[in-house]
């Protein structure tokens, strides 16, 4: 727990009213619960402030006769921002209870104030370092590895020698180390190509719900430290994400590709399968990446170009479109070469 | 439950044989049990149904010494819709069962008639209206609100502070109130931008399978009343859906952005951040739509245009390619301006 | 349960060492166990290996005073394939367990050594054949059956009503059977459209996780013979997939399609609804198909052509960028018709 005046020193705001009384969370007027610092950004959010259930309000408002202790601050949205990531682990973490429906193999080693949720699964030689948090109904599997300060939301569930490392956020619904899809035709027959590796999430990545991470052929599938993934994003086998790599909804990677480090993509991007993508590359929403693409590159489109490009084709195409007619007449009268 | 007869008055149709036979619910003859009515769409669909285990068999055709009731429309399909509308309620909801392997809080709220599903996990202060259904293995945050005669089947996972509404329909695998996907670098640091709001679904909407919807920064994203959404589908966090909006599967909607009234959009679908979609648009599937659009317009492809000008620029480039030898000489031969 | 020897005749290969030795796995050195064959591709790999639990190793070298039985071939790969195949059936159906926490209706029906993991929910009248594994927090609705050698891993949810055929994998969070997307708005309400039938899925099929099978409206929705589904794919209902189809990640196919045998689709594919794809397709990635495809054709784009033509077009429009100045200069003098 912090003090008011500890959060103050955090943000460099001041403190009007009673600077020692703790805090544990952060949370909006409505869903504020004793102990939480809710916020307000107007005078009729200062008035809703007063009557929830928070113990201070933070705001860029002096106040007077107000009911609750108040931390006023000049930047409101970075002041937010620094509380509620110094809070996030406070929230995150506190609780260290295993729910008695949970089950967990005689094999798996739980470290210390580790929280597992109701019918959780944790199978045979699992390892859950200090503090971590797997919730409801997820499923882990033989041999995952899970670090320090990690937290699984329910019902994600992770395969087989998967390991994950500290500070690691998992949401809902998220499968990792499910396997490649890949198949050899043979003699008339489908085999499956091996999936025998697993998935490395190293630390202080988070993976939005729904989302999945394929384990290696041979070897191992990393995401690579600081990444985040947004919701229902695909990562094949063998793909290696570079550090704090940014990839937005519903991206897809296919199989053995890599992608450099702080590289951004918007929503719905796909690259191909064994395709290198640099780092500090940008790449527009809903762009196809087929072939590689070097270090600091600003992309977009499908088939992508470079985004300068992109944009002189579209206002081309638009020309081309207003022009259409006398455009077809000439077409047609084109002499043969 | 229904009497033949009230089925008949709903699709003004003829009842040849016991009117006073009860009906609960509808299925096709190979799953259909007793008190179902099941249909036939010709004379083999007629025979099949005699010897289902259905109560009554609707069809377009008059019946001599047939083993079942009939209930004879005009309309088939019509006629099908509207039972299956009246009865769905009735199927869905006729239980008040909470399992005994359920787990819920002693401070959760439930109405009358309620059903829990086996091992579904219900957190702290989590409110359910009257007859409404969670499946087996969901899992209701804390402070959940579900209003009455809402269905969520299994693995549904909703985060804390959740609204649903009343006569939702939520399908498998779907997440609601995910934190949404924004971070901050800073300093060297990355922060996670705060994800505090919650998610309000409201009455009559339907989500389908594996679905997310993010909760709100500071605020609500809010999925408006009678929207329906497909599977695979992704909200972000802050976006405002409208009434009646129809989402087909695979799309995404990016943060902050709003969506008006009766909108329609096809499958994959992707909309950027920030951008107000008015009422009434139509937007084809796959299309990328990067800014505004106002009511009632029709657009189409990647990045997106009016349908017209996407179709006139389709037909363009059709000729292009027809004429492309000739128009890369010719290009080759453009003076300098 | 192989031998060494027996694993050897069937990737033709050499064994050094004791061929009479049990094997019942294969597993990449770090997570190998007793029993397990694990492999290396070279001098560093084989030391590695040679330290590893494993009790065989697989490699294309030959040794001397090795610390394990080394089963020596030719191609790597192809025998990786082989053992790997062969192997796999053991290794997921060797148990037989059936955890004491599963709830598993007295109506359902198991075949001979069913597994069925933590938590799994099996409902009504489910049949489940021999060997078959269901795995934790599973559940598996009413009248669903399941047939031999079929394999569901943790968290997937089968509505009522489908059939599963033998040798079936099904990954984690994906969701079979859930009502499809229809809705027909009359008279300022907007009805369902009914979603009574069901999902089949044939032998051999594989599905990745995450993905979506909806049922059929009033028929049956069909995942043809040996067709292989990666993560994240949406399958309409009423769909018809053919035999040996492969279908990469987050590709949708919207209601009421058909595709035929052998077509092969790349990822983000989207085919619209009542549309026929013939068979030994090739469809390039993130590919819009809004329009029937003909037997052998090979297709790409947005909105899709054949592939020689939307190469065509790619280079004519690169060459339009290029003359971008000039282009505009020629259109803007261009005379009216």
């Amino acid at each position: 727990m912090f003090t008011v005046n500890e959060a103050a020193k955090l943000v460099s705001g001041a403190v009007i009213g009673d600077g020692n009384a703790r805090v544990k969370g952060m949370a909006p007027c409505d869903f504020a619960e004793e102990g939480d610092i809710t916020f307000a950004f107007d005078g009729e959010g200062l008035e809703r402030a007063g009557k929830s259930r928070a113990s201070c309000v933070l705001t860029t408002s002096g106040v007077e006769n107000y009911p609750k202790t108040v931390l006023q601050v000049g930047d409101m949205k970075l002041a937010l921002t620094v509380l509620y990531n110094a809070m996030l682990e406070m929230k995150l973490f506190a609780k260290g209870i295993i729910h008695p429906t949970a089950i967990i193999s005689e094999n798996a080693v739980l470290g210390k104030d580790v929280s597992i949720g109701p019918n959780a699964v944790i199978d045979d030689s699992a390892k859950i370092g200090d503090n971590s948090v797997v919730g409801a109904n997820c499923v882990i599997g033989k041999n995952v590895t899970i670090g320090r300060k990690s937290y699984l939301h329910p019902n994600v569930t992770v395969y087989e020698n998967t390991v994950i490392g500290n500070k690691v956020i998992i949401h809902s619904g998220t499968v990792l180390g499910a396997d490649g899809f890949g198949y050899i035709p043979k003699d008339g027959k489908i085999y499956k190509v091996p999936q025998m590796g697993n998935v490395i999430i190293e630390d202080d990545v988070e993976i939005g719900a729904n989302s999945c991470v394929d384990k290696g052929t041979f070897a191992t599938t990393v995401v690579g430290r600081g990444t985040k993934i947004d919701n229902q994003v695909q990562i094949a086998h063998n793909v290696k994400l570079g550090k704090n790599v940014m990839v937005a909804g519903q991206s897809g990677i296919a199989g053995s590709s890599t992608v450099g480090d702080n590289t951004m993509m918007g929503g719905n991007v796909g690259i191909a399968d064994h395709v290198n993508v640099g780092s500090n590359v940008k790449i527009g929403a809903k762009t196809g990446v087929h072939g590689h693409v070097r270090d600091n590159k600003v992309i977009f489109g499908y088939p992508y170009r470079e985004a300068a490009d992109a944009r002189k084709l579209y206002g081309l195409l638009s020309l081309l479109i207003k022009n259409g007619r006398k455009f077809r007449a000439f077409l047609r009268k084109l002499p043969d070469e």
